[in-house]
């Protein structure tokens, strides 16, 4: 497989551990600068610290909806405030207990409204489908609802469902979106040749904590 | 140590998976009735098919705030949307990254603003302090401020964060907190003898999954 360059350029730098602090916060900034990660992605409650901290770079500030689980019902409000905090981007996991019980009617709505209301206030906006709870038939339906309501990306994994990013799903999820949704890939991506892997079968954006580990292997 | 007579009557029946499906929520509560738990604790998107369920029933609803991580900033509006719904108490994930980074300002008035709310609104609210994550000097100094606040409960655990309750968390939590806070052990319980432990060291209520292989071993 061809070696990809400037794989920083994809990278979403990422901490979301509950007992994440202020002070890895301000590492991960310095870090997303040195390196030129395509952004950072950190907790709700240091979005204005990431905010002031990349002030004056290029560097995308994102922050996570309804995270990890799915089910929380203010991810309106969550993405206005993250928008009023100054984020870029918002990842948002959809409601996977709606679609396990078979309510896509729900699923295509809330994926429909928070589409609209982030693209209303010029954010980037990918939703997450946790793929490692889903059957194949459940990625397939929910992409295309994604689709339909043109998101800009369709992400992988939390990093809580006990499984990440594979190829065989990040190869299906392309296969079901057109070329104008994106994919980020996120969850256990611990080195370059699976980053590169990633982004070979179709990843436009890689969620990845260890992405000093993954760039300078 | 004294076995303990009514064990049920201790247990939130828990059902907190992102996959949980209507189905699950709907035999958890059919168990509640049937073994006469002191609550079952559901996602906030299926509080309302609990209430409905649960009509005519002595149970207690309880779902979760900012759960599993914490930091959220939205809690106030979960809380009042739980109590719309139906919930008659909200399980609370303090604001860990606000603690872990030393502002324990911000995490004093968190739990103070909630606690006012969720009494203002009838709801008793346990504050979840996810003890795997903390140091015993950060658990005396959390369990300080909620003692300060007059919180219904402290609870150990979210089961998200690789560690439940223990003996001598729940000990030192006793030993911290006036008679009149209750302590709600969850996280990892798994069958009688370690119910029944739990309770003789302090905790009030016990947050389980596996309620039904516990009351029946």
């Amino acid at each position: 497989m061809p070696p990809v360059s400037n794989l920083a350029s994809y990278i979403d730098h990422t901490v979301l551990k509950p007992a994440t602090t202020k002070e890895q916060v301000q590492q991960l900034c310095e870090e997303a600068m040195k390196y030129g990660f395509a952004a950072v992605c950190v907790p709700p409650y240091f979005v204005e610290e990431a905010v002031d901290l990349l002030k004056g770079s290029t560097i995308n500030i994102a922050t996570v909806i309804g995270f990890p689980l799915g089910y929380s019902t203010h991810k309106l409000v969550e993405i206005e405030q993250a928008k009023e905090q100054g984020a870029t981007e918002v990842d948002v996991v959809i409601n996977i207990a709606a679609l396990k019980s078979g309510n896509w009617e729900f699923v295509a709505k809330e994926i429909d409204l928070l589409t609209n209301t982030a693209h209303r206030l010029g954010l980037v906006i990918k939703f997450i489908i946790e793929t490692a709870l889903l059957t194949n038939e459940e990625i397939e339906k929910v992409c295309i609802l994604c689709a339909n309501s043109a998101v800009d990306y369709v992400k992988t994994s939390t990093g809580f469902a006990g499984g990440g990013a594979t190829i065989e799903h990040v190869k299906l999820m392309r296969s079901v979106l057109p070329a104008t949704i994106k994919i980020k890939a996120s969850g256990g991506i611990k080195d370059r040749s699976f980053a590169e892997a990633l982004i070979n079968v179709g990843a436009n954006r890689l969620g990845c904590s260890r992405s000093i580990q993954i760039v300078e292997s």
